[in-house]
C-alpha cells in the first residue's frame, strides 16, 4: 500500500512491552497545530476508560495529539483504568509540551487486565523522538492485535485552492462484525473545517463504510473513529466544491479501510458483498443483507466454497421482514442459481461453485417485491477464526 | 438412555437410500387409534413443503401416522416439493390402510434438492413391516443428520387412574441455535386430551425448553414439534391432578431433549447454562442471556476453556437493555470472577479456569438492578463446528 503523509501531522509507533511478543504496541499522532476533531464511539454500554475520556475531551472540538496502545483494552478496569487513561494522556502532554486536555487516547487488546501505565510512561520519550511525517506505517503496526497487515489508505486531491490530503489508519475486527474485537480508525487531513462539519462528514461516511460491515448496537467496548483536520492547506470546506470533493475522497478512504478490515478479518479467506434488492424498503433490504452476512451457516459454507443457497434463503426468511419465498431470485456473481425460490440444478451449481472459488465475489438476492436495496460486506468463517479466538489470551 | 414404549403407538426406522451412507433415513410413528395432535412449526418465512402440509392437516386435531425422512429437507423445491410431501403421506396411508389426510410428514437435510419420492415409495412397505412398540430408537436414528447420537427420553408416571407414559424423540440443531439445521421433536403419550389442551401444554413446555436454546424468529425452514395423545390409558387430562402431573412430566421430557440437542450440538464439547439475574425485567434478562449465549467470541472462549469474562461483559453491554457496568457481578460456577464490573485477578481466574474445564458449567451475571431473571442453555463453539458446516454437502 502506498500512502501520502498528511501535512501538519507527525506519527510514530514503538514497542512499550505491552504485547508479549515485543512488537510495536504504542502509537501516536501529533498535530503541529490545534486540529479540529470529530469522533464516533462505541454504543456498547460497557465502555473502556479511553472511550469515556475521549467523549469528554472531544467536546472542545480541538485536539493536539492521540496516544494509542494495543495489547490491553483498558476496559472493565474500574477507577484504576480511568487513572491509567488520564496518565497516558498526561505523559504524552508533558513530553510534547502541550495541554493534556487536548490529548485523546485509545486502547485495544484484552479486556479486564490493568493497563501497566509505567510501561507506557517509560516508552513515551522514545515514542515522541520517533515522530515524523512518514511514521504512519509504524503507527498502524502499533495498533494491530489479531490483524495480520497494517491498514493505511491515503488520497491526494486537487482543488482550485491547491491540493489536500487525507490519510487514514485502521485496525481490525474479529471476523466481520466488530463484536468485542475493537475497530479503531484515525483519519488525518490538512483541510480547514469546523468540528461540526467534520462530525457530519464522519457520520455520513461511516454509514457507507464501517456501518456496512457491522450493525447498530453490535459495537465493542473500545470502538473509536476520529477525524482530525490540521487546516495547514489552503483548502477550506466552507467552499461547496471543495467540500463535495473532500466528502467523496473521505468516503473512498473509509470504504477502502472498511474493506481492508473485512479482508483481514480473523481467519478470513474470502471477501463477499451481499446485495439485496427488490425489497419493499431499503431498511428491509438492509435487515436481510445483515442477517445473511452474519449467518454462521452461510459463512462456513463460503469457507467450504459450497454454493449452499438454501442456507442463504433460510437466513433471509428469518430476518423478520416481508418476503415471498416463491418470488426470490439468487445470484452468485452473475450466475442465477435460484429463480422464483427454486434451485437451477447441478449444471448451474457447477458454475456457481466456480464463483465461490474466487477470493472476492458477490451474492445478490432479488426479492422482486419493490425498490428497496442495500448491501453488506462480509467474509467467510473459517477453522482459523475459532482457533484464533479460542486461544486469544494464551 | 433407557426408555418406555408408549402404549397405542408403533414406531420404525429404515434406510430408503436418501442418505449417501446407507444409514436409516425414513421413520414412522403409527397410532393404533386416531390420536389427538398439537404442533409447533417454524416461524421462518421460507417453509419446507412438509411444514406447509402439516399446518393444514393438523387443523383437524387428529393424526394416525407421521412419516419422517432425513437426508433431504424438501424445501425450496417448488410445486414438485408439495407433490413429494403429499406423495410421502399417500404412500404411508395406502400401506397402513388409513385416511391420507390423517398422515403428517416431516423432512430434514439439505435444502433445495428434489426429494426422490420413488425411493420413499419403494421403502414404504418395508418401513410398515418394521413397525413395533419398541421401534423408537430406530425412528430416532432415521431422523439424524449431523447428530451423533439418537435422542429419546421417556417417562412413566402414576395417577389415581393408573399410569401414563410420555415418549419423546428429537433430532438436533447446528450448534445452539436451530438456524438452518432443523429441530424435529415428536412426543407420544397415552393420556386422553383435547387437541387444544395439548397445544397449550406444548407451547408452555417449549418456552421452558426449546425456546431457551433458540430465539424467536431464528427458526429453520423445517422445525417441527408434534405432541400426539393416543388416549389408550385411563388417564384423562380433564382431571386437574393428572393434568398437573402430566405437565410436569412433559416439561421434564422436553427439557431433557432440549439439553440433549445442545450437548450434541455440532462440534460441541461443553454444555453451558447462562443465567442472568438482577435485571429490571425478565425480558431484559432474557435478551442479555440470549446475546451472551449466541456470541461467537464467548463461545470460542468456552471452547478454549478461557475464562475471558471481558467478552461476556461486552456481549451483555450490546444486548440493548439497561445495564450499569459498575454494578455487574459475574460467576463461573460458584467462582465470583467479577465484582462491580472489575475482575478479581489471576488467583481467582485460576479457580474459574478449573470450572471451564468441566463438561458442564454455569455462568451467572448479576446486574444488581432489579428482580428480572432468565437463563439460556448453550454450548461452546469449536473448530469442528466450522469443519462440519463447511463440508456439510460434500
Amino acid at each position: 500500500m502506498t500512502h501520502h503523509p498528511c501535512p501538519g501531522f507527525k506519527t510514530a509507533g514503538v514497542s512499550a512491552g505491552l504485547k508479549k511478543n515485543g512488537r510495536r504496541d504504542l502509537g501516536m499522532i501529533y498535530s503541529e497545530t490545534p486540529a479540529a476533531v470529530a469522533g464516533l464511539f462505541t454504543r456498547n454500554l460497557v465502555q473502556a476508560a479511553p472511550v469515556q475520556l475521549d467523549r469528554e475531551r472531544i467536546k472542545s472540538g480541538l485536539c493536539r495529539a492521540l496516544v494509542v496502545n494495543s495489547g490491553n483494552a483498558n476496559c472493565c478496569t474500574g477507577e484504576a483504568g480511568r487513572l491509567a487513561a488520564e496518565g497516558m494522556a498526561r505523559a504524552a502532554a508533558r513530553g510534547l509540551g502541550i495541554d493534556e486536555q487536548k490529548v485523546l487516547v485509545a486502547s485495544t487488546g484484552v479486556i479486564g487486565l490493568p493497563l501497566p501505565l509505567d510501561k507506557v510512561e517509560a516508552a513515551m520519550s522514545g515514542l515522541i523522538a520517533e515522530l515524523r511525517p512518514e511514521g504512519v506505517m509504524d503507527l498502524a503496526r502499533a495498533m494491530m492485535t489479531t490483524d495480520t497487515v497494517p491498514k493505511v489508505v491515503s488520497r491526494r486531491a486537487e482543488t482550485d485552492s491547491g491540493p489536500f490530503f487525507i490519510t487514514g489508519v485502521a485496525k481490525g475486527a474479529g471476523m466481520i462484525r466488530p463484536d468485542v474485537a475493537t475497530m479503531l480508525c484515525f483519519l488525518m487531513t490538512d483541510v480547514s473545517a469546523s468540528p461540526e462539519q467534520l462530525q457530519r462528514l464522519l457520520a455520513a461516511g461511516s454509514d457507507r463504510s464501517f456501518n456496512r460491515i457491522s450493525i447498530d448496537g453490535d459495537t465493542s467496548t473500545n470502538d473509536t473513529v476520529l477525524l482530525m483536520a490540521s487546516g495547514v492547506s489552503r483548502v477550506d470546506l466552507k467552499s461547496g466544491g471543495a467540500r463535495r470533493l473532500f466528502e467523496e475522497q473521505l468516503n473512498e478512504v473509509m470504504l477502502a479501510l472498511a474493506k481492508g478490515l473485512v479482508k483481514d478479518g480473523e481467519g478470513a479467506t474470502k471477501l463477499v458483498e451481499i446485495t439485496v434488492k427488490g425489497a419493499l424498503t431499503d431498511r428491509d433490504a438492509m435487515r436481510i443483507a445483515d442477517t445473511v452476512a452474519h449467518s454462521n451457516l452461510v459463512k462456513t459454507a463460503f469457507f467450504g466454497e459450497d454454493a449452499n443457497w438454501g442456507r442463504i434463503l433460510a437466513a433471509a426468511g428469518r430476518a423478520g421482514v416481508p418476503l415471498d419465498p416463491q418470488k426470490v431470485d439468487l445470484y452468485f456473481g452473475d450466475v442465477r442459481m435460484v429463480s422464483g425460490g427454486v434451485g437451477a440444478g447441478a449444471a448451474t451449481e457447477a458454475n456457481a461453485t466456480r464463483v465461490l472459488k474466487r477470493d472476492e465475489f458477490t451474492v445478490t438476492l432479488d426479492l422482486n417485491m419493490g425498490a428497496g436495496h442495500a448491501s453488506m460486506i462480509t467474509c467467510d468463517f473459517s477453522v482459523d477464526y475459532v482457533k484464533i479466538n479460542a486461544d486469544y489470551r494464551t
